[in-house]
């Protein structure tokens, strides 16, 4: 066809120029050429060659994931658009805890759509951590206000786990001999079900029941009341509370923010926990989630507050500077004496609801409120015009309204695109919320009655409605007084806050995050768009099922996909936190021993190299811990596996092992692990925080484990948001599919959240990235996870011991550097060399876990070579400085380790004895691209001095099972 | 209802509590009870009393724009939703300079759609704006590197009016004596449309013909050829390029960028002039704009270049620093020597087309073009192997096909979801870009032939094809070698380079920007939401108009409402940018003068306090310019006005008047300026650059003037992009209204810009803030930009002299400072406060505008008290420190001034008298919020050494004129 010319044609197959496999060079950081490079210095000649070197065989799995090739980010998006779809959003007047609402669209595009926030981790360095702390400190200071309690933490998973962390610290703090909590009927089921879950391995006995009739002082520990109820009642407990209270049974509240804007507080009437959702503060539905649960306590209950806290500390400038108070961190958990195994906390969803507030302030709170109630008063005048009794005559935005006709009315309504709830036989639920329109209370007066409804003049009944909530419960006086909630009422200044706040911080939009046991890697933008599309975000998690058609192809979807991934027979998606992944793993467990009549196996070989969740988790499962020793190489003692097996035999419950290791590293004993505990008749759970190494290079549902949570905020990209979300859900083998976690609404069901999927709303995120990985980019993510640790640790070997190797001498996807010995050649601690990290423009490794005084580092697949070195060069240019100190060039007390992180404060205060431009700008990069910590050191010590959190060794179970 | 107790009920209504007028309060900045406070200050009582006293009783008008009331964010959205719903979203495959592309997510989410990048101003600031300085650097590099080119532009307002401005360039460098440019007629044809419009006031005569039979080489002084053709052919134009040199013709040729990654290059066969648009680079089509056209020359041409150019040069320090070289901005543009009247580039544009190729890199890019062409051809042996010839044999990307049917086939297409083109009767043009499908390519073979097309095996003919590009034509080596190009292909890698860039600089996330006449108020999220959406973003210009119902509903809601707020009959939404406002306006009267046979009108009297702008588009337009003199006080001259009036009442075409004046003032005579112009049978055009002053106040269109263009950048929340995009609609009176400008594509049209509504995929950002604000929101807005303007200047006027106020001793919604005193006094200069602005976290106002050595400052009604009082502060601490240079406190050549901006390098290197802690923490904000500039002062004259733009005074007309 071309002219005389010669004709030509690119050699390339139109296969290949479509660049379908193009995600997969955006998620990996190094280009090919440098992972030739890399592999070079690590004496092997291919990633296959590195598998095979670093993979045990006997797990080893050659055979490609039995998943489609990867895909392109637009044909993702065009099929996630595509099952959204079949998600059909209504007018959701179901209540029950989940409410619509309007995110303010300052803060969708600029925090949640916002790497700088989403990709942020847990503030455990609070030096470079001031904007998220800010921002929960104020989630905080709201819940404060709003409940009238003294203080809040900083948010817990849901409100039916808040429920059962009330509970179990209830039942912990009382002084009664009592194993009864009292749960009044009228709280939302879902709660009470979680509760049920939660309550039975614990024996602590649920008694349910109607708080004004069927509650007798003298049993129980504890009393859970709602407030407003269920059913929508606003009652008065002031008098049940002081009742409760001179029978030494404490009494625990779960209420609802928006409420609490026209309610007197419970604090008020003396209750002594508070908790409930901050859903409906501007974070959407999402088919029941993530959402932050609040949860806040008395002033003499504060020492035991659940969960993180965020406080105000003071650093070495004596600046105000924030951080995590009470620090129960997953490497600080308290273990056997754990009051919950939660390590996981909503930030990203705490800061949102917190923003909220700041941005509308008080005044336009209350109005939101008032419009609520007067368009949910309105609404009940109108009913009862039309001959329709509510069974409650005090209520906030929930009506519940009496008829024969439930049933049909309720299709009604659904075929009008309003959604309703049928609370029993014969009560319907009508919960407004701040997206009803006045059409909307016209609608359901004509699907009520489709004569006179319709008749209804809409203005001349809102006239002259009065209000349903009872003066004596009115809340009087200013409230949010805070100046925080009054500055920032402009969208420009509200903008410029999140800015500010969001500049002080690092996350990976800044730099590589090199947390051991972390994973965090790249949260590409086509995994998050979806979530923000309102068929997916608008869905109420109780919606009829016929409209939640796309969720459920999603999720099929993503547990066909996660079965095919991990080699297990079912999954379930409920967990919304790896630790919930484990505690619902380890009750599968229980029910399948119970279920075959085995119910004395209750003991849970737990390694000592073990995630301190991992007993924390045994404990609520009702299980008794027993420690196994693990050898010098960080493996388990097999002699001592094999003994204690024995020994424990008639009871043995099953083994927790985290594979690779918390050390990081394939044991390779695995196989010969879990044939152990198999031949004593006992299950094997395997901790998927490392399942990262593992993704198409070995199946654990193949190589022994029964059991195992996968992170999807780990391995499949759910951003860490500042220290939540996290969704943990489980895989099982046959056996144990009848026992996995059931829907929260229905009674008979073990469900560990409040919502069927749990944390539903961002599982489009997993999904797209394993979609756009395909079989092959999978494989290749976990061989290059892989490699980058590898080409770390043999980069830093020449400058640090490198701890824990397998037996050619590779780590897995991460690896332990020792530091220990500077502290006695340089008055060095690890704590220093995290801080001077910062200088330098990182976010330092996991420090002290699993071995105390060390760096884990793991840079994950989606670091490129260029910043793997820069890293690298960090690590090398302490350990420079270190030996300075060593070598007396500088002294021990006043050197750039101990006095960092350096800030803007230094410079017009410089006392030190060495350059500040060495203090300020250690590395060759542009000073332009200088990241600047917002203060000096934290004073851990001034923070503490009120709030202090002990953290037990491992070592103290062996007493208690022994 | 309630219990027993007492009923209560809120005193607000429903209404009050639904917050429908919530979004006035997010749009503006003070609180009302700080507007309260800040009249205090100015000592009247309200805001109409302020009016009352500021605005004078002749123009204005108390009566409510007729437009509705304010709505809430969500129910705007959801309108749009509606309306955009109305748009049919098809698979484009017209082409004629407009292709379907693919945004990279990570260019979407972090800088189309992230206020950091998209309300950035014109980088004139060149230390705080270092972030898209490089941005456009890629850009032009980019450019430059792909047409084979020496030197690239910062980008044009689109294709069709790059090549005018080749047009006029070559016509004025040219020594030949002709007025005669050749244009190709396989050129587009909105090209020609709008060359044809621009070329007559010119006197530059059009010849359109095929150049390879109908170029007489004697005639021309230029030649524009297309290459690819309109058809699609790719011409070898080499032996024509010679011959055109050898007899004194310049050659601009008109490209496609990506068809370039395959092409030889215009540069290797001597083209002195290549533009084009550079859409297809990851620019959304959005109905026609805005998109960066690109413009390229030879090194001989480059000191001609228009448009502006960044470059590099040094700071202080010699450290490499960007700036704008060739500043034709505003200020400075060449007035009545003017080749050109733009003053606005579409960098936001150009900055997404720049890292769409430095994520892609040469690789990805070469890919893509090979695909395009691979299916391409394989659509064309699938054709001919049913029967159809092409036009052309050899192409890129677009077939021309041969056919009786063309409308038939045209029309079936569609109804499979296509569009093609018809390029002329008998021809139907098919364009394949980056999204086609292999899907697609069978649809249309089905279409072109239901059962043989239905037959083909698209495998085996894809395997079959050979390329239709010419050996000769193809290009051979790398391209794209910079490094820039090779660095950030991980998301990983493009984030973190992403927001780099964008921390170095100064946007309204970061601190008000108070530039004068630039009207930098809020971007709300809300209005930014819908460009994104794909009913709006994915829609060609040239869609058949029943497809583009959506675009037609929202053109003239819009227009509608702008005839409504400025008392005009008509609008037209074509013009983008200020400048081809000005330019259509002109053109409407040169048209009405001609239509009533006076065609001898074509004075244009310009006061000499104008903009530079209105005498270069009076020049364009065909008129000569006459300078009016200004008193004392900044205004208009009346009886030089009525003297000069008279003295041209034979050929007065007009006066172009900018209102309020440039100098910020409400002129109270201009209903006499009106009369005077009228009486003596002018137009008036009136230029709308400060139109928030006037917007529910005072209507143009009923106090005199004739036409008038309307900045949406500027009143109507468009955001800035860091230079770019601009749209500057005309309103017209009734009798102008068959002037204004029409369809591009339309033969006998004046059109002035490529698209029939010139940037229409950001007009839903203007609806949704007028429909946001409604009749009583804009008018507060106006109220309180002419209050926050007044508040500053009261506050500052005790520091700095205040020039030209009206006479109540108010200004507009700006005011002039005079700091020339202190280059006397302290041998200080504007440029020194601008820079020390920079230390103090600010964005310097507008310097030497319209008075040397002064400075504009408009805060506009978005910004809070709080920020204009940290801005008042801040000037007044730059005040104290001239007096401590005046008082000899500090020299003169060595004081915080001077050596502004400070930078980070300066904590390492510092010499200065003065403390450091006074050069860069001079406010008591937190050290921890400090904005560190990512340059020193950068030096102009190093960088503009090679390059100079001389910059004539207006009172070179006079001469001119006289």
């Amino acid at each position: 066809m071309p002219r005389g010319d010669e004709v030509a044609r690119s050699k390339l197959t139109l296969k290949e120029l479509e660049q379908h496999d193009d995600f997969i060079g955006r998620h990996i950081g190094p280009r090919d050429s440098e992972i030739q490079q890399m592999l070079g210095e690590l004496k092997v000649r291919s990633l296959e060659e590195l598998m095979e070197k670093i993979v045990p065989d006997s797990i080893r799995d050659t055979s490609a994931l039995s998943l489609p090739p990867s895909k392109g980010e637009k044909e993702v998006i065009e099929r996630l658009r595509e099952i959204a779809k079949s998600n059909q959003v209504m007018r959701s007047m179901i209540g029950c805890g989940y409410y619509d609402t309007v995110t303010p669209n300052v803060i969708i595009r600029n925090v949640l759509e916002n790497p700088g926030w989403y990709t942020a981790y847990t503030p455990y360095q609070p030096e470079i951590s001031q904007g998220r702390l800010e921002a929960v400190l104020n989630f905080q200071t709201m819940v404060s206000e709003l409940t009238g309690m003294s203080i809040a933490n900083a948010s817990l998973l849901d409100e039916a786990s808040a429920a059962a962390e009330a509970m179990t610290l209830l039942h912990r703090l009382s002084k009664k001999k009592s194993n009864c909590f009292f749960v009044a009927a009228n709280c939302h089921p879902q709660t009470i079900t979680v509760l049920k879950t939660k309550a039975t391995p614990l024996g602590i006995e649920l008694k349910i029941g109607d708080p004004s009739s069927e509650l007798k002082f003298e049993d129980p520990f504890g009393v859970l009341l709602q407030y407003p109820t269920t059913d929508g009642a606003v009652n008065d407990y002031s008098s049940l509370v002081a009742e409760a209270h001179n029978n030494d049974i404490f009494v625990a509240v779960a209420t609802d923010l928006l409420s609490l804007m026209l309610l007197q507080p419970p604090g008020d009437w003396g209750a002594d926990l508070v908790f409930g959702s901050a859903q409906r503060f501007g974070v959407p539905m999402g088919c029941g989630g993530p959402h932050a649960a609040f949860f806040a306590t008395s002033d003499a209950l504060k020492r035991s507050l659940p969960g993180r806290l965020v406080g105000v500390s003071v650093d070495t400038r004596g600046n105000p500077a924030l951080r995590l108070s009470l620090q129960t961190r997953e490497q600080h958990i308290r273990r056997e004496k754990a009051t919950s195994n939660i390590c996981t906390a909503q930030v990203l969803l705490a800061v949102m609801a917190g923003l909220y507030a700041v941005y509308h302030g008080p005044q336009r709170l209350k109005k939101i409120a008032e419009r609520v109630h007067r368009l949910a008063t309105t609404l009940a005048f109108g009913l009862s015009k039309i001959g329709f009794n509510l069974s409650n005559n005090a209520y906030f935005d929930t009506l519940s309204v009496i008829t024969d006709d439930a049933d049909k009315l309720i299709a009604d309504a659904a075929s009008e695109g309003i959604n309703l709830r049928k609370i029993e036989a014969g009560k319907i639920g009508i919960a407004v919320d701040e997206t009803t329109s006045r059409a909307d209370i016209e609608v359901l007066w004509r699907v009520f009655d489709p004569i006179n409804g319709d008749g209804l003049d809409f203005n001349l009944i809102e006239e002259g409605v009065i209000d349903a909530i009872p003066h004596s419960l009115r809340r009087n006086g200013p409230l949010l007084n805070h100046p925080i909630f009054h500055k920032y009422h402009s969208e420009t200044e509200m903008l410029r806050y999140l800015h500010r706040l969001q500049a002080k911080d690092i996350a990976l939009d800044k730099a590589m995050i090199p947390l051991g046991s972390c994973t965090m890697k790249l949260n590409a933008t086509a995994e998050m768009i979806p979530i923000t599309w309102k068929e997916f975000s608008s869905i109420h998690p109780f919606a009829p099922e016929e409209q939640t058609t796309g969720y459920q192809i999603l999720t099929d979807s993503l547990i066909d996909m996660l079965c095919r991934i991990t080699g297990f027979h079912s999954f379930s998606l409920q967990p919304n936190a790896g630790s919930q992944g484990e505690y619902a793993g380890l009750l599968a467990i229980r029910a399948y021993h119970e279920a075959n009549g085995n119910s004395q196996r209750d003991v849970c070989l737990i390694p000592s190299s073990a995630h301190g969740t991992n007993p924390a988790s045994a404990v609520l499962a009702g299980m008794k811990v027993v420690v196994i020793d693990c050898d010098s190489g960080g493996n388990i003692d097999l002699a001592d596996l094999a003994k204690k097996a024995e020994e424990h035999r008639k009871c043995l419950a099953g083994l927790m092992v985290t594979y690779p290791s918390t050390h990081g590293v394939f044991e390779s004993a695995i196989s010969e692990v879990c044939d152990i505990v198999h031949g004593h008749g006992g299950q094997v759970y395997m901790d998927g925080a490392n399942l990262n190494a593992l993704v198409g290079v070995a199946r654990p549902g193949h190589f022994g484990p029964d059991v195992a949570h996968v992170n999807l905020h780990k391995t499949f990209c759910i951003p860490h948001g500042g220290g939540g979300p996290g969704v943990g859900p489980i895989g099982v083998g046959k056996h144990l599919a009848p026992f996995l976690p059931g829907h929260p609404q229905k009674v008979q069901s073990q469900a560990v959240t409040a919502a069927p999927w749990g944390s539903a709303g961002i599982l489009p995120i997993s999904w797209a990235y394993i979609a756009m990985m395909g079989h092959d980019g999978l494989k290749k993510a976990t061989e290059v996870a892989i490699l980058n640790a590898n080409y770390i640790a043999r980069r830093l070997s020449s400058h640090f011991p490198v701890l824990y190797t397998g037996p050619n001498g590779f780590v897995a996807h991460e690896c332990i550097i020792d530091v220990r010995q500077f502290k006695e050649t340089a008055g060095i601690t690890v704590d220093d060399i995290a801080k001077r990290l910062m200088d330098y423009g990182f976010h330092a490794p996991t420090m002290s876990f699993p071995v105390p005084g060390t760096l884990m580092i793991e840079p994950t697949e989606s670091e490129s070579k260029t910043e793997l070195d820069r890293f690298c060069e960090a690590m090398i240019g302490i350990r420079c400085e270190i030996d300075q100190i060593v070598s007396g060039k500088l002294p021990r007390d006043d050197n750039p380790l101990v006095n960092a992180p350096h800030t803007a404060a230094d410079i017009s205060d410089w006392h030190n004895c060495y350059p500040i431009e060495l203090a300020l700008f250690p590395t060759s990069a542009p000073l332009s691209e200088k990241y600047w910590p917002a203060v000096n050191r934290v004073d851990q010590v001034y923070g503490d001095r009120n709030l202090v959190c002990s953290c037990l060794p491992l070592e103290a179970y062996k007493d208690a099972a022994e």
